[in-house]
Parts: C-alpha cells; sequence; structure tokens
C-alpha cells in the first residue's frame, strides 16, 4: 500500500525514536519523584530509566495513538506507564536471570542486594498504573478503565510468559518444540512489547471502546516475536553496546528457539551432553561450556536457521500491518511503525 | 459510646472473622483459575491463599464497609483485592527475609525457588487489580477510579515502609529511635493491614469520592501499630501455631521495637557486640547468638517495653475509635472493629 516505506533510510525511525522517546521519558520523571526513603528506594527505581534504552514501547504506543487520531498528549502518560512497568519487569528479570549486568552497568540487585531490588520492582510496577489513572481527566472514566482492563490482561499474559521461560528452566525440558517457543514468546514478549502498546494506541486514538483490537494482536505477535529471535541472536553474536553479558542466554539455559533448532539437531549423546549442561547448578556451568554451545550452534546452523525464521515472522508482519494499518492515510507515524518490522530484525543493539 | 463492647466474648469476634473470611475466601477462587501453565504460575498463586489465615484485612474492609451502609455484596471484590495484594506481598517478604516457614509449611521460594517465585509474587500482585475492576459494574467508573487512587496511595506507602525496613538492614543502621520504628510501621503494616481496608469501607459504604478519611487514617494508624508490635513479640514468645521460625525477626536483623529498645538499654560494649551479630553475613549468625539477643531482651524489659507501648496504642485506638465511628449506631460489624483493638494485642497467632 506504501510501497516506498520500504526504501526509506532508517535515519527516519530513529528521529521518531528519539523525539518519542524524549517526550516520555520528559514526562517519566514525574513519577520518579526525590522522596524519602532517597537511598532505599527513590534512587533505585530511577536508575533503570536513567539508563537509556530505545524507547521502543513508548514510541510503538505513541506513534499508533497518533495514526489512530490522537495528540501526543493524550497518549504520553500511557506510554510513560508501558516504560514503567517495562523497567520493573527488568528488575526483576535480572534477579531470576541472576544476571550482572543491565545495558552496561551492574544490575540492580547486585548493587543494593536481592531485597531491596525486588522492592523497587514491585514499586515500579504500582507505581505504572499513577499514569494511566491520572490520564482519566483527558480520557474520562470509562476509557480508562476499558485501559485498564487491556493493562490486566496484557499483566496476565506477561505473568504466564514468564513462568513458561522460567518453569522449562526449573525442570530441564528438553522435549519443547517451536510451538511452544512461540506461544511463550507471544505472552512473555509481545504482550508489552508490541501488542498493549499498539492496542493502547488504537484505544486512545479512536476513542471507542469496542474498537476491534485482533488485527493489531496478529501484528504485535508477528513483530514482537521477529524482535525477540533477534534479541536472542544479539545475545550470541552482540558486541560490546549490546550492554548484557555476550552468551547470558545460555549460561541461565534459556530454552530460545536457537538453543531448540540445535538440540533438535544434535544426536543422542550430544543432546544427552547439552541437558545435562543446562540441568547443573548455575555456578557449575563453565564459560568453556557455554561456548562449546555456542559455537554448536553456528556450525549446525541454528543461528541462521532462527534469523531466517524471523525474517518469515518479518514477512508476516508487513501482511498484518496492511491489515491492521490499511485504512490508515500515509504519515510519518505509520511509516515509522512500518518501518519498525525491519528495524528490529536488522537492530545490532 | 459502648461500653458494653469490651466484656463481650470474643467468639462474636470469631465468629465474624470466620464469616468474612469465608465470603472473601470463595469469591477468591474466581481470581485463581486453573489455567496454564498451572505447574509454573496457577498451582503457585493458589498455594498461600489456600493455606488459611486470619483474614483480618478482607474482615475489617467488609465490616467497615456494612457500617457505612454498604452490603457485602458491594465490598467483597475489595476485599478479595486485598487479600490478594497480601499474599503477593508474603511471597516477596519471604524471599526478602529468606524465610523457610510460612504458616507451618515451606515457602514458596522453597518450593519452587527464587525465580518462579518472584513472578508468582508479581502475577498475584497484578490480579489483585481485576476484582476492583470488575467491581465498577456495581459501583461505577468514578468511584472505582476513586478506589484505585486509594490503592495507588497505599502501595506507595507500603514499598516506601518495605524499603525503610530493608534498607536499615542492608546499612546494618543502630541509630535508630522509636519514631522511626512507628513510621516504618505506619508506611509498611498499617496501610494495607488496617488503613486502605478502612478507607475501601467507607468509600464503597457512603459512595462519596470525597468523605473524609482522616479519622480512619489515625485509628488504622493506632490499631496497625498495636497489631505490628504484638507480630514482633510473638515472633520471639510464639509457639508453634505461629507458623513461622521462632527468632526469625532476630536472625534477619529486623530493626523491631523490641530491638531498639534493647540497643538503647545497653552498654556501649553491649550495643557493639549487637550491631557486630546483625552487620554479619546472614548465614554465620547463630543459633546461640539469636538465642544470647533473644534471652537479653527478656531480662531487660524490651519485651515488656514493647508490649506496654502496644497497650497504649490500643488505648490511643479506642479513642480514635470513637472519633471515626461515632456517628454509627450500635451493629455487630460495629462492635467486631472496636473488638479488634483489643483481638490484636491479646492474640497468641
Amino acid at each position: 500500500m506504501t510501497p516506498d516505506v520500504k526504501t526509506k533510510p532508517t535515519s527516519d525511525l530513529r528521529d521518531v525514536l528519539e523525539e518519542y522517546g524524549t517526550l516520555t521519558r520528559d514526562a517519566l520523571q514525574d513519577y520518579l519523584p526525590k522522596l524519602e526513603p532517597q537511598r532505599y528506594l527513590y534512587d533505585l527505581i530511577a536508575d533503570y530509566p536513567a539508563r537509556g534504552g530505545k524507547m521502543l514501547r513508548p514510541s510503538l504506543c505513541l506513534a499508533t495513538a497518533s495514526v489512530f487520531g490522537a495528540s501526543a498528549e493524550d497518549a504520553v502518560l500511557a506510554a510513560v506507564s508501558i516504560e514503567l512497568l517495562h523497567n520493573a519487569l527488568l528488575v526483576h528479570d535480572d534477579i531470576q536471570d541472576e544476571s550482572d549486568e543491565r545495558r552496561g552497568e551492574p544490575t540492580l540487585h547486585a548493587q543494593w542486594g536481592v531485597p531491596l531490588a525486588i522492592n523497587a520492582g514491585d514499586a515500579l510496577g504500582f507505581f505504572s498504573l499513577r499514569p494511566l489513572l491520572e490520564n482519566s481527566l483527558r480520557l474520562g472514566s470509562r476509557m480508562t478503565l476499558r485501559i485498564l482492563a487491556e493493562a490486566d490482561r496484557m499483566a496476565q499474559e506477561s505473568a504466564e510468559g514468564q513462568a513458561l521461560e522460567l518453569g522449562w528452566q526449573h525442570d530441564n525440558r528438553g522435549d519443547l518444540a517451536d510451538a511452544d517457543y512461540m506461544e511463550m514468546v507471544l505472552k512473555k514478549t509481545c504482550w508489552l512489547t508490541t501488542i498493549y502498546p499498539l492496542r493502547m494506541g488504537a484505544l486512545i486514538g479512536t476513542r471507542r471502546a469496542r474498537y476491534d483490537l485482533d488485527p493489531l494482536l496478529r501484528f504485535g505477535f508477528y513483530l514482537g516475536t521477529a524482535f525477540q529471535i533477534q534479541d536472542d541472536v544479539l545475545n550470541l553474536l552482540g558486541d560490546a553496546r549490546y550492554g548484557k553479558e555476550i552468551g547470558g542466554d545460555i549460561l541461565e539455559g534459556k530454552r530460545t528457539l536457537i538453543l531448540l533448532h540445535l538440540m533438535r539437531e544434535s544426536s543422542t549423546t550430544e543432546h544427552e551432553d547439552i541437558l545435562r549442561f543446562l540441568g547443573k547448578p548455575r555456578d557449575e556451568r563453565t564459560i568453556l561450556e557455554v561456548e562449546h554451545i555456542r559455537a554448536a550452534m553456528g556450525e549446525r546452523g541454528s543461528i541462521e536457521y532462527a534469523q531466517a525464521v524471523a525474517r518469515g515472522m518479518a514477512d508476516a508482519a508487513h501482511e498484518a500491518f496492511d491489515d491492521a494499518f490499511g485504512h490508515a492515510s500515509d504519515s510519518r507515524d505509520r511509516r515509522f511503525i512500518e518501518a519498525l518490522i525491519d528495524y528490529v530484525i536488522e537492530r545490532e543493539l
């Protein structure tokens, strides 16, 4: 429908991310007040948001709201809410994954210990509701409750997805198929990263509580899954800018599409070796073993396989985009959303 | 105003706890569905609520709503929400305190590991909003948003209180006064346990978003602080029914009123010894040291001191009760709320 899009330079995309990112970050400050106890709480919750980040989620929400007819003022508090919740989950993720680094600096629990970091994550999660409540002055009570119902759905999906990923590690599962991975990513990643920002944007833009949000769910699924697979790839191939430990997913025993492919393509003995490695206590897994598995992923074509699936997801996302946004006329925000499809699988950080 | 209350047998109080507890537990089941992933999420979030408990918080909410004119049907979902959030915080508390037992059984993270337990606590916290959202069919959009604003305030206070308690342990603070403890307890305990249930009950009962809730804050502070001090005492003196490790607070380095009194009454050398014990890594603290400090708390009158303060809080609660509930005519629910004052400092579990 807009055949000129794919040839646009990505500088446009970065401009939009920069503009909406700055808008969201500025508005976010009101929700990270410098109150007491500053040392034990408010300094902690302000830490991750201050480390930067791509601001993909809030930008997607703001651009979608714009395409559907809302002003940035109508949607910026929804964008703030998403970013606060995203940071809440990052804090808890880092504890769950025993990660040492986040965006190139020590994780919050590495700095403050697990108890205070859990509490900071809880606080960020609770505080993520406040901008939605305060936006009721603009959007009215009924639309605010409609948006909160959407948040409720997203939270349930995210918790189920996180449970699947962590549960598979807990039980050292070696019997998973690609479809299991897709379901887990739909829940764990897509709902917060793409589906919820898209749907909130459409609700705020249309002001119609009963607007059909299913096409946005499909688009969000393909876009978000492409995003997650590329994240898994970067965890193996990324450079220092990536800001996390390279190979960390292997060390943590994450069931990525790449790992599932490798296990499928391995001999019975190799399969057992990998499963034995994944079943060991975390501190007994060695860097040498991680490197061995990472090399095997390259040799067996597991990384290329995942990249091909991500490409397929991106193709499906282009089709779903036409369905979800076909009604909208060309605009900077519409181009931004479509350009995100290729961006998420081509990005290097 | 109702001089006959104190002579009433506590069986009345237990009847009300039983009735409202059962009502809440039954309604709670709808919010703990048997969905997938059952093994990694829904079994976990159903665990603590199924272990029983006094059901003090939901009962206080239901009784207050009744005194202010609401039916149990109007308020039961608010009671469910409180109980879900309470259980969410218990799951995270147990991780933060490294507790092994909760209500006489292994804690959730002792059974499932920290990552899945953090996620279950997050899910319970998110799910606690759902009954409030669904109750908008009864209470309307505006009152629902008013109640959510109250929940937002409560969550902030609770997170600040938890941050103070954990932060003092993190920094091994030895310079705290009783007033610091009172502020921490107001935030950590009173808001969720008494103030929020009371205020939600009044909002639902009056249906007036601008009803003056300050008298309930004062009553809730005195009642909740008396409750917490008795909890600290039971942690030292309780029997097997208490369901947590006896002396656990000492082992965890909690700055209770009892510990603050002991440190104040100790010689400089003793003070330093206690602080050195509290500054050691958790796994280097011995049962012998815990017993030594517990014995000193008895010898120095620290436990009796805390009990006297709790008695003073209960007296102040009686006065605040007359202020907050003086307008209401005698009723079973009004008598229940007043009887809670003596119950919280006399209870043995």
